[in-house]
Parts: structure tokens; sequence; C-alpha cells
């Protein structure tokens, strides 16, 4: 076994959690005391659902003033800025955020865009002009899918789209949701191919951050928690998903997890390709993270076993998740480690991800995904040959 | 292996963490943009240190402005009344407390009660006559020992010596310290007797919140996170605790582990027994938890085997510490059980922890004592019978 390490770390505030079947009925009580909250779902969906009806009655039954907008698709600067412009009068006392990742990252940012001046677009990352210091309304995140961890991560994802379109993130420590109130009974209704996207994004999060160049204990610990999860989880969640609230409980903990150590830890290079092809395909993020973890796993491992000895303490990560999904260890290193790309590669048959090629993405499109791709926090560094092999394996 | 379970659970929000030798030096920019800060330090030792020095000359030349207290032993609800009185017209940006568990809870308290009107007696749990609202001054918790956890706790204890003496936590979700700064450097002065006694303090509360009726999955990777670190670091820390870095940070990281679980998962018998025995006699808490976690191990695993398979899921887990704590793991789950034991007994005899006629306990004291003892969140329900030989045991 792996000499245990301890290096300097940090580690961001996490949300109160609040987990389990049914735990939607608290939602009343946590907001109780005060008396207007905006509600920012996604999906029609949940609009029309049961729940919806039942939280709505609910909240109005507590005396909870309620305000309510939807965001289609990934949301805008624009649609933020207007949201913030059409609520700030009216003294918000929670911004809800139900909904898949879309909907919670619209409700985070609007959360913290309601106390600061200007258009949020000039705080995203990367490109901001302004500061964000840090006020913001108090923020609940509700997934009703098992994927982005968004309930759980300091940053919204927003996106311009269009000739000068960008994909970037309003991020601060204080952004981190104040409660992720995660309700598995809100999942059982996903279909089996967003069930399959999103579960594979929540893995590609906690493998990449388990992995990762700045993982710590703290964050190894609940990585692994959320792997074991996943392994019970994922493949009985895509085949009876709409009954089996166990299984459906074991993703929604992966995801949750998954949020907490991308945001202690950071990712990989399969991340590092999806912020390219996501900004110029119409390719869903978790499938993009479905379509190349195993390929992309695969090439991490040949680079890292090139020295096997300097790289021995990720390997033992690789070949114990590759234990954990196969369900058995074998006493070698290589072979443990194999059996991990193995277990990958028939979950993404299984589950049939979509390649690069069903969304119109070719090798000629190539070159621009990679002048945009990064390592990341990847234990090996892929050169850009390495890269595109990745990108033909999944053509 | 055990099936993996999955049940509701909360996880109330935990400090953010900054983790490393010389992470002190971070304080003076975390607290940068305000300017009056009230320092809470404990022993007299730490005012006397170079690092005290070092940190009160950074903060001025932040241009911080620093007020200083100090509290001798637990601190009493007067101290903090005082203090609150002292320093609620300074209009104070951050409270930090520094020291072991006392100084971090009167640092806790009093940013907790300068909101508040009355005295923090009329707020214990208990014994309450108002809530607390939750509003508090912002708190950085910084330990100097490796024990209690307090600087990731939700709660802090007030003791009130005498005829009418008590001993009751101040407890609100909202008390987690904003900061966790946790450097152990500052631990390295921490001498033997000390070390020990706050690392099996540590270890009790992992152990005890591990195998807790209320553990969830998330406590239990923390758990055994804190545990594995436990392993590595309490021998060398103890034996050379006063220049091996690396022993402190895994004992540092350990204790702050136990802080979060067992504000998460509860505890066990030997904290129902360290109320009572700290309330009557003068024995510091580490050395309760080091005497009884042996004897309280050995009865809780003989009452558990009695329904073995009923039992089997928080017998895997007593194994699975005894196996990291004796570093081999047999095929027995019995033999497992029974190494944590001995591997307990060996370091309590290795460390010299003290029996409780130390600390004059006579048999006689022992109904009192029970009256008052609880089992908490033990796995097994121990009658008054079996409380009283582990009392026999260490006497």
């Amino acid at each position: 076994m792996h000499r245990l390490t301890i290096q300097n770390f940090g580690f961001a505030r996490m949300p109160e959690v609040c987990f389990g079947p049914g735990v939607l009925k608290q939602l009343p009580q946590r907001v109780k005391t005060s008396g207007r909250v905006l509600l920012v779902t996604g999906s029609h969906s949940f609009l029309a659902s049961e729940a919806y009806a039942a939280l709505t009655q609910s909240l109005a039954q507590s005396g909870v003033t309620v305000f309510q907008t939807s965001v289609s698709g990934e949301p805008s600067p624009t649609f933020v800025d207007q949201s913030v412009d059409r609520y700030r009068a009216e003294e918000l006392d929670w911004v809800i955020g139900i909904g898949g990742g879309s909907a919670m990252d619209a409700g985070k940012a609007i959360s913290a865009m309601l106390p600061q001046q200007g258009s949020v677009a000039d705080y995203l990352e990367g490109r901001e002009t302004r500061k964000h210091d840090g006020r913001k309304i108090p923020f609940i995140a509700v997934p009703t899918s098992s994927g982005t961890g968004a309930e759980a991560t300091k940053n919204a994802v927003l996106s311009e789209i269009g000739e000068r379109g960008y994909k970037n993130s309003l991020r601060h420590d204080s952004l981190v949701p104040d409660i992720a109130l995660i309700d598995p009974e809100l999942m059982l209704s996903c279909p089996p191919d967003l069930t399959a996207a999103c579960g594979l994004d929540a893995f590609t999060q906690l493998l990449e951050s388990y992995v990762s160049t700045k993982a710590s204990p703290m964050s190894d610990a609940l990585a692994l928690s959320g792997l074991e999860h996943f392994a019970a989880g994922f493949l009985p969640a895509y085949e009876q998903g709409a009954s089996d609230i166990t299984a459906r409980s074991h993703m929604a903990y992966a995801a949750l997890l998954s949020g907490v150590t991308l945001a202690n830890a950071g990712l990989g290079v399969v991340h590092g390709f999806a912020s390219p092809i996501g900004g110029y395909f119409d390719m869903p993020h978790g499938v993009v993270c479905g379509s190349l973890i195993g390929e992309a796993t695969r090439i991490n491992l040949e680079v890292l076993f090139g020295d096997a000895e300097k790289n021995r303490i990720v390997l033992e990560k690789f070949a114990r998740v590759g234990v954990l999904l196969s369900g058995r260890a074998s006493s070698s290193l290589e072979r443990d480690c194999s059996k991990l790309v193995t277990a990958l590669q028939a979950l993404i048959e299984r589950t049939q991800i979509p390649r690069l090629g069903h969304y119109n993405i070719r090798p000629s499109d190539f070159p621009r995904i990679l002048d945009k791709t990064t390592n990341k926090n990847s234990p090996a560094v892929l050169n850009r040959d390495q890269m595109q092999s990745i990108l033909y394996a999944r053509l």
C-alpha cells in the first residue's frame, strides 16, 4: 500500500447538506423565517410535475411569497442581468435553484448578482473588469438530476451563444450554496440517456479530482466515497431508475461529492476538452465527459506507467477505482488499472453514450478544439498528439 | 465486504479549511479587509512564543487593530459575559480563538454572544431560557494542540465550577468557525503527555462517530480518513513530536476531521462518561477519553458480537479500524476486531495514560457518575453493570 502523505491544502466551505428521499418537504421550514423567495427552475417537465405543485402550495401555506422564473438551456449573462433587474426591488430573502446544472447555476448567479452593480458579464472569470465582493442573497440548490454537482460548487457557468460566444464562470468562495437540498425522489423521472450522461459527468469529476495534482487527503476521502456509491448506483439507475430510489440515492450522493471534490481538487483533461467542445458544438457536457473518459483514462495510464515507480501513488488510486468498478482486486497494479479502462469502456458501451461524430464533430474541427484544450490538473501531462488520439478514438 | 447502504442524512456547514505548516502567516491577509480583531488565547506558553510575537506584529503591519484576552482553564459563562461587555463597543470584525479547546471555545462563544442580548448562561443547551438566532461576529479557529476538534464543531463548552457547577454547550449550526486555520508548526511544542491525551481524544471522537448510529456515508468517509492519519501520526507525534512536522500534520488533520465527524454523526459512551467525570473531577477531557476508550471498545464489541449477523456492518467498521491500527488484515472479523482492542490497550500503556484513581476517583463515586452517563449514539446499548465494569477496569 502507498505511504500516507499529507501536504498543505485548502478546503472551501461546503454547503449545509440535507439529503434523502422526501427532504424537499423540509424546504418551507428552511425558509419560513423569511418571507420572500425566488424559485429559479429549468425544465418545463419539473414545472408540470406534482412535486412542483406541492412545493409551491406548501410554501404559500407557510406564508412565503414566491416569485418564479425559468431558464431554458444554459443561462446567459443577459438572462441573469434581466432577472436581477426584475427582482432587485423585491427584497428577496432566498433564491432557490431547482433543476439540473443550468437552473442551479442560473439561481446561483442571480443570488450572487442581486447585491452587486453592473452586468454579470463584467465579473466573469477570464474576462473580468470588476471583482465580486462575496455578498449575495442566501441560496439553496435543489438538483433534479445527478450530474454536475453544482449544488456544492463555488462557480456558475454562463454561456453566450453566437459569433463571439463564450462559456465562463462567475466564481467566488462565497457562491457555494448555503444549503444543498438533495431529494433523490426528484430524480426518479430522469430518462435513461440523461441519467447515463449526468452519471458519467459525476464519475469524471470524481475520478479527475481523485487523481488530480491538487488532491488532498480530505478531497481523496470524499472522492473515494463518491466513487463507491457511483459503482453501486450507476447501472441500476440507468436500467431501472424510474423505481429504484436506492440507486438514485447512490447517484445523488456521488454527484454531490463530485461537486465538493472538483471545487477543492480541480479536474483533468476531459474537462480540459469539455470547455472548447461545449463552446463550439451543441454536445451536452455530460455526453462529452462520458464519451471521452474511457479513452482519456487509458492514455493517462499509458503515460503514467512510463515511470511507474515515480507515479506509484497516483497509479494506486487508479487501481483502487478499477477494483471498485470491477468488484475484485488482483495482486497486480497494472491489471487493476487496466480493469478500470475495461470497466469504463463497458459502461460507455452499455449506456450507448454517443460519439463525437454524432454531433457533427469532424477531424477538421480537432485543431481548434486542441488549441483550447488544457491538461488542467491531470496527473499526466498529455501532448497535443496524445490529446488528438483521444478525439480520434471517439470520433 | 458490507453492502453499501445510504439513508437520509444531514451535514452541517464545515469551516473553510486552511491547512499546513506555515499557514498561520496567512492570517493577516484573511482579515485585512477588516480592521479590528479580538484574539482569544489560552496558555501563557503561547503568549510567550515567537509565533505569537510574529503574528501580532504582522497583524499590526497589515493595519489591523488587535485586542487580546486570555482564558485560563475551561471558559466560564462569567468569562464570556465579561469579555462581551468589554469588547461590544469595539465593533470587532473578527474574533480569533488561538489555543487548545478552551481558547477556541471561549472565542467561539464570545463571537456568538457579541450580537446577542443577556448572559450566555441563558442560552446554554439543557438550561436555555433564550434561543440563539445564529447571528455572530465572524470567527477563525487556530488550534495549537491536536485534540478536541473545536476548530470544526458548532458548539462551545462552558463550565461553571463549584457547588452548583455544570458543563454545558452553547450550540448553533452557525457557530461552526468560518475559517479553521490549522498550522502543525504550532503543535511542535506540545508536550508528550498532552499530545497523547489530545490524540486519544481525537481518536475517540473519530471512532465513536464512525460506528455511531447516526453515521452517514459522508461522515464515514471523513472519519476513516482521520483514523488513517491517526494511525500514521500518533506514536511518532508522542515520541518525537518536537521535530516531526509530518507526524504533527497527521494528528492535526485527524483532530480536524474528528471535529467534523462528531458534529455530524455524534459520539458514544466514552463521551457519555466524559460529561459527568469532567464535571465532578479535575480529570482532563483527553485523559478521560484515553483512559476509557480501550475498555469501552472491548465491551461494545462483546455486546455487538452477541448478534454478529445483525451487527455485521458496524462490526466490519470496528474490524477496519483494527486493521488500520495493527497494519494487517486477517480473514476473520472477530480477530480484526480484537486487534483493535489489543492495539488500543498497547497505545494507552505506551503513552502512560493515567487511570481514574490518579484523579482520586473511587468506586464510591461510580454511582453518581453512572447516574449521569448515557450511551449517546453508541452502536451497542450498555446497561449500568456493563458501564460500571468499564470504570472498574480503569480504576
